[in-house]
């Protein structure tokens, strides 16, 4: 089944708005197997809409239509689709009930600007709005069927929930050889994108009913799988085996699946090992604390954090020793290590984890450019592991690597049984 | 001028992910006088694309087409441009310079699957990205300029930016008979949206050449002026006039115009006093912390910050009396100013600005529920300042409003001299 969205008025095209009904939508119809072919985004202009309408009636086989049935002048939707079908507007009778219904209830009696609502093209249907005024409108043009219905987000979710769905679920049923599809995302940290590709080609012709996708989500990156079958069972299986094979491929760079959250995930596995985390941050400034206090319920497993961003506080909160500082400076694998541990040891906590590092545009050394980040793990009984990277982009991007860079030590050291080393 | 807008990939059309760019874009646009006639979302389709570039550039005299430049097997935009031009692809000799200077700085080898990223189609005119790899394409066809840009969002605004904005400007200085517009963002922090609006009411009819926008972007919102006449210096004046209007009714709301970030504007202050800060956090998590760092060289200003999340810590790291905690609870005015003092006292610094709250969804008491947060201001030799706030929405928005409110506080102290009381 071909599908296009078609959405109208000049707030979508002039930035004041952001369209966020069609990836709802979107997204409702894909659970469906309906891949939406094609999104517009049209100004109120009346030619353009009219000719909008005319152009994807052309190919679609259902158009959803947003936009432009309110009572105000710069609302004439349905003026542009009389014009396409080359039909007049009528007043409908029920519309008008509806009209009248809602106003009286609220004790107010109908303008004629609002009595414009129950203006129709000749020969459309009309369905009852349930959150609001303007009634949804369906209109024939060839074999194509347009779904009308208002942009105001608790409007169109109602009645494309309720009255497009329903319509479309039906037409689904009667389509020979309709195509099944199964999703998945599959989550990944510590992987470039173009590895992910590569690591992942080999898969393409082992799993020909599968589409392998990417997306990066900085600092992660999604490999995207969709299976299509002409049966669902036959979509799900195909999904799960080109799923277990990445799983096989992509070790432990793969955190979650899904909606699952990288420190979801995180939270979840501290709590399983029974643990408890305390961070000392100097480049990040917060951002690693932050990101683990998202998830409510941190405070089981999350005892403190220093934004240790002078010397100072390096010594005084985390028990940096002054002579590490000054023989290796605030940047260095000593400094690194002397924080996780020191972070450890002041909140007891089972693991300590600690990023420096020169976030930029300014600082770094000739050694250690804007960019370079040390990133230690500590725990008691192990030996503290310290890592060196270096990070390119800008100083959010930097930042954002660097947290994830350490909570990735975190993480692996988790899924290896625990131990730090 | 007619733009169009053309944007590609799976994820815009199956709702995994909301376009952000085009409404940035758009807004740019209209700055400079063009309202984009329609935008187009398409997924990876071989002839769908193909067909919407055919269909764009017979209407439009410029469209900014983003997405699939990448070097994954599902990055086939240019392709479709090739057999929309009727021309080869090519590997372009510049392109793939950048590109092996881009990998080698790196220490990284350009792989095959990189190296397709110089093949652009045969005729075709390419601009170095730099904000990332692939580098930015432009194809004539017809009357119509085409420009193809990565669709991660970094990407595209520095080079929509930087590259497409200043070519459109040259493109609508030949125009003649076009409108001039000026444009101020106005923005202010502590206002909701429907007050702001009703406070800006009655400067409309003073102002007839000024369009009033809002915009909420929380914790922020912003007032929207867009100024229009038939010269420059007109458009500039009335924007002037209608500016300083709105700032007079807005008073200290209003922290900064147009690209002015809330945090830097912050800093500066903080910097002009010659003051320091240190903070408490607690529900904020390093929110507040992280927000500060933001800006570069906060280590001129920025001492600590202490994410206090257990009572432990509260009482290690910022002193928080015991007995304060037993008699208060960790969620009360005495233990938000203790934090305040206690973290100004042990970094030294001239404020201590702390949170503590009940960011949800669970938690709370019943005098003070979820979305309950005291934020405290200390300074030395001043009496310390608390505020209690009753914020609604999730864990985030609690979270986000609370740091906001904390901020609000020190800003408004630097504001009225200094004094925290």
């Amino acid at each position: 089944m071909h599908v296009e969205l078609l959405c109208t008025g000049d707030e979508l095209v002039t930035g004041l708005i952001t369209d966020t009904n069609s990836p709802w939508f979107e997204a409702r119809l894909f659970e469906l197997g309906v891949k939406v072919e094609r999104v517009h985004l049209v100004g109120d202009v009346h030619p353009d809409i009219t000719h909008a309408l005319l152009e994807t009636a052309l190919r679609a086989d259902v158009v959803l239509v947003s936009g432009g049935l309110g009572p105000t002048s710069d609302d004439f939707t349905l003026e542009c689709a009389a014009a396409a079908a080359g039909v007049p507007l009528v007043e409908e009778a029920r519309a008008l009930e509806w009209l009248e219904e809602r106003y009286r209830s609220r004790g107010l009696t109908l303008s004629p600007s609002a009595r414009r609502m129950a203006r129709i093209p000749q020969g459309a249907e009309v369905v009852r709005n349930p959150a609001g005024s303007a009634p949804m409108v369906i209109l024939r043009l060839g074999r194509c069927q347009l779904f009308f219905v208002p942009g105001v987000p608790r409007e169109y979710r109602a009645l494309a929930e309720g009255e497009v769905l329903p319509r479309i679920r039906a037409l689904l049923e009667q389509e020979p050889g309709r195509a099944y599809r199964a999703f998945r995302l599959l989550r990944t940290v510590g992987v470039p994108e173009s590895q992910l590709d590569a690591r992942v080609a080999p898969l393409h012709p082992l799993h020909p009913q599968v589409v392998f996708g990417f997306r990066t989500h900085a600092p992660e990156n999604h490999v995207k799988l969709m299976a299509t079958a002409s049966s669902q069972a036959e979509a799900d299986a195909a999904l799960a085996s080109a799923s277990s094979a990445c799983r096989a491929l992509l070790g432990s760079a793969l955190f979650g699946v899904d909606g699952e959250e990288y420190t979801q995930v995180l939270a979840r596995l501290l709590t399983q090992a029974g643990a408890t985390l305390a961070t000392a941050e100097s480049c990040t400034g917060g951002l690693i604390a932050q990101q683990l206090t998202e998830v409510s319920g941190a405070s089981a497993f999350f005892i403190g954090g220093a934004v240790s961003y002078s010397e100072k506080m390096k010594q005084a909160w985390v028990g940096v020793p002054a002579e590490v500082l000054e023989r290796h400076t605030a940047v260095s694998r000593q400094t690194a290590e002397a924080m996780a541990e020191g972070v450890r040891a002041a909140c007891g906590s089972t693991y300590g984890l600690s990023v420096t590092g020169y976030a930029g545009p300014t600082g770094g050394t000739a050694e250690d450019p804007v960019g370079t980040v040390y990133c230690a793990l500590a725990r008691q009984g192990h030996p503290t592991r310290c890592e060196r990277y270096a990070l390119s982009g800008d100083r959010d991007r930097v930042r954002l690597f660097a947290a994830s860079s350490a909570l990735e030590l975190l993480r692996q050291a988790l899924l290896s049984g625990g131990t730090a080393g």
